[in-house]
């Protein structure tokens, strides 16, 4: 619990902006997924970087868990407050400070949306590219490293943020990085902040590349006769040097529930989905050759278009495809699994995880970034039953193991939270200690997103 | 001094391959510019890991100095023993361990050279593309986060590493990253050690990334009556899109001393160099339409080739230009200062630079990478004059104070070593107390590359 004038002393600056109702403290502590609610005692609303540098400085003193919130997309339970404390929510701090055309940079504020910012940049020619599905808030993109369908061709978000501003767990403000477009000057303190989940500072600031909105965009779905052909594909066209800027995998279970459930009239098959961004003649030279490597790998109906209706049509697979599999078992619950492994042992691992969950009995369709190797099951459970919860964890876990076997990693883009904690061991060996080590220099009395990430004591 | 039961311990399993010799020692002491020659006590060739863990596990007994070296070609004196202590030389551990061509990846020893893993790779349809000039060892170019001509396209070496092996302070070996390419599991460890300078532990074995052999390349060059003309080229043509694998500039100084020293008859004004990595028809697009952004922005004589021997001609500028500079006033040896830049603000602080050279008397003139914003003024001193280092030295700091101003980095890629430690606290400011915390969690006795990078005691 926080102490009495731990709450005096927040209150006395952030007033009406420092909430303890309880409503506000459950809709913190909940995950949009299967993870229990962990609420905390207090939620704080600051609205510039010196009253998160306050707020932590209070907290530090007396002991006092910080955990940052942007929107709570999160899927492994981040930003629950398993040991209580205060949830810092960003949502006044969502400013574009400054567009920087010549440099393809922008500086944000962490609570601003990867939407929001599209938003915000449609007259300038340029945007900002990863798209991890959820509208969800940069500052969190970066703290969980996210990713998702454009990793492939722009990179995840280690690669977008050129620079950050961090409150550390002391209340001392640094800036990481620079505006230059490279750096040999030191450890990289970015990337280390990058994907360290709110554990070792909170993200008050970020300078983040922009990419030119692409001239010309073509789109373009094939079918295959099994997973192999289709990983295949993406193999033989990455060693070409094609370019997606999207290449995702939807399997013959998803092609099936789209069928039953929505109208669709689509091969059951997997099925690969490209897009393009380039030039007018790059976008077209581009999904041509694709379609060629795809025939010699035995695809078929191979299609592509421009035209933003047309490419639309095209990818109704992919776009309808997250919703009508969860409406299609009502009542159900998500756990929707994320690893990534070399793409050269995609197709096995792919087809092993299909027989698995088939095994299992629950539905259980898989999605693929594939040009990462990153792929996800979409394993659909009743709410009411644990035994359905613990057959879906077990699957998943199995998933994770088979990865790791194979030189993969436990989450490609969904991180670790609470969810992945017992496979970092097993993933990183003595590099885990090295985390903590890490850890205990920055945050010594372990006030930041305790419970997450690094090996509990 | 090295303690004599740490010699007797080391040469026990090393014989032969423990060298004290005065020679060696003082080669392995050397810098290839103007540092001064700081010789370690010892120099040992380990051919694996288990020798490296074991040299580091008695060194780290005796409190006695680590030192990594590849061929010695840094810039910043990063390899040389200012307080003694036993240089490891990995030139026996050059292998290249595994190709994974469908995964574009391979396993090689930090020894390996990056001209000897492109030869090794010729035959696959893959290559390595970080070019920092010199034929450094991958293990000192993931140390140092080199990069150089090609970085516009592919990246640094932060890019291309997909996952290190590490021996640490105290001896353990740990595995960073893993063959996935993307991964949200934790704390980047493979980044904070890319560019740690051999100050948190020794590379023992690198995971990189690949990329395919260009199926065409096209070059180009371009003469501006400016540097504002050409570096605002340089940004029109990055926010349409182009992608130039490599983008220099060259000015009009460096072209007069081709003309005088080399029998060159350039046009006596700032030029860009240029070279297009795609398919046949893209490189020829990327050509076109790079030259109508030239044209547009006043550049004149704009030529571009396909063919080998045409694309030759057109870069021998470049090509010429580092030796022919160093010959062009014989005896001198080169101050190379290094410094980025945010894009917008390069032509005013090229110029700016220039200006401040001019004023000074040197000659040095200035190349750069200019789609990174970094670049570099070659000046030329006299061995013999302390006041002519002195006076380069003073060039130096000017242009990175400048930099820093203007939101760059004092070092775009040959790193901080001992050249560039007096920036670090301006920099970084209380950043670099972070680096500096994350040493001593890592190296407490602070044995490995002591002097290098983080604040002295």
């Amino acid at each position: 619990m926080i102490p009495n004038d731990a709450l005096h002393d927040l209150r006395t600056f952030l007033g009406e902006r420092l909430s303890t109702g309880k409503s506000d403290l459950s809709l913190h502590g909940r995950s949009e997924t299967w993870h229990a609610e962990m609420p905390p005692d207090a939620v704080a609303y600051p609205k510039d970087t010196a009253e998160v540098a306050r707020i932590v400085q209070i907290c530090a003193a007396h002991g006092v868990p910080v955990i940052g919130w942007g929107v709570g997309s999160s899927l492994e339970g981040h930003a629950s407050a398993p040991r209580g404390g205060v949830t810092v929510d960003f949502r006044h701090m969502d400013a574009v400070l400054e567009v920087r055309p010549e440099d393809m940079l922008v500086r944000v504020q962490p609570g601003l949306t990867r939407e929001g910012l599209n938003t915000a940049l449609r007259a300038t020619g340029l945007m900002f590219p990863v798209d991890p599905g959820a509208n969800a808030t940069l500052g969190g993109m970066a703290a969980t490293r996210a990713s998702g369908t454009t990793a492939v061709r722009y990179g995840t978000m280690r690669d977008q943020v050129r620079g950050l501003e961090v409150v550390l767990p002391d209340g001392r403000i640094i800036r990481t990085g620079s505006l230059a477009a490279k750096s040999s000057a030191g450890y990289d303190l970015t990337g280390l902040f990058v994907g360290s989940e709110g554990t070792l500072g909170l993200i008050t600031e970020l300078t983040l590349r922009l990419h030119g909105q692409p001239e010309a965009v073509s789109a373009a779905i094939c079918a295959f006769p099994d997973t192999a052909a289709a990983i295949d594909t993406v193999i033989l066209a990455t060693q070409m040097g094609l370019r997606p800027a999207r290449i995702e995998f939807v399997d013959a279970a998803t092609a099936a529930i789209l069928n039953a459930h929505d109208g669709g009239d689509f091969t059951e098959a997997p099925h690969l989905l490209m897009e393009f961004h380039g030039s007018d003649t790059g976008v077209a030279e581009e999904a041509a050759r694709f379609g060629e490597v795809a025939a010699e790998a035995g695809g078929s109906g191979y299609a592509w278009a421009t035209r933003p209706e047309d490419r639309n049509r095209l990818w109704s697979m992919r776009h309808r495809a997250y919703h009508t599999i969860l409406a299609s078992r009502p009542g159900s619950t998500a756990v929707v699994t994320d690893v990534c492994v070399p793409i050269s042992r995609m197709g096995e691992a792919i087809d092993h995880a299909a027989a698995d969950i088939a095994d299992s009995g629950l539905p259980g369709p898989i999605l693929g970034h594939v040009g990462d190797g990153n792929y996800h099951a979409i394993l659909l459970v009743d709410r009411a039953s644990p035994e359905e919860l613990s057959a879906a964890k077990g699957l998943s876990d199995r998933m994770v193991a088979h990865a790791l076997d194979l030189g993969g990693t436990a989450t490609g883009e969904h991180g670790v939270g609470l969810g992945k904690l017992h496979f970092m061991e097993r993933e990183h060996g003595a590099g885990w200690d090295v985390m903590g080590a890490i850890k205990r220099a920055i945050d010594p009395d372990g006030i930041m997103n305790p419970g997450k990430l690094i090996r509990q004591n």
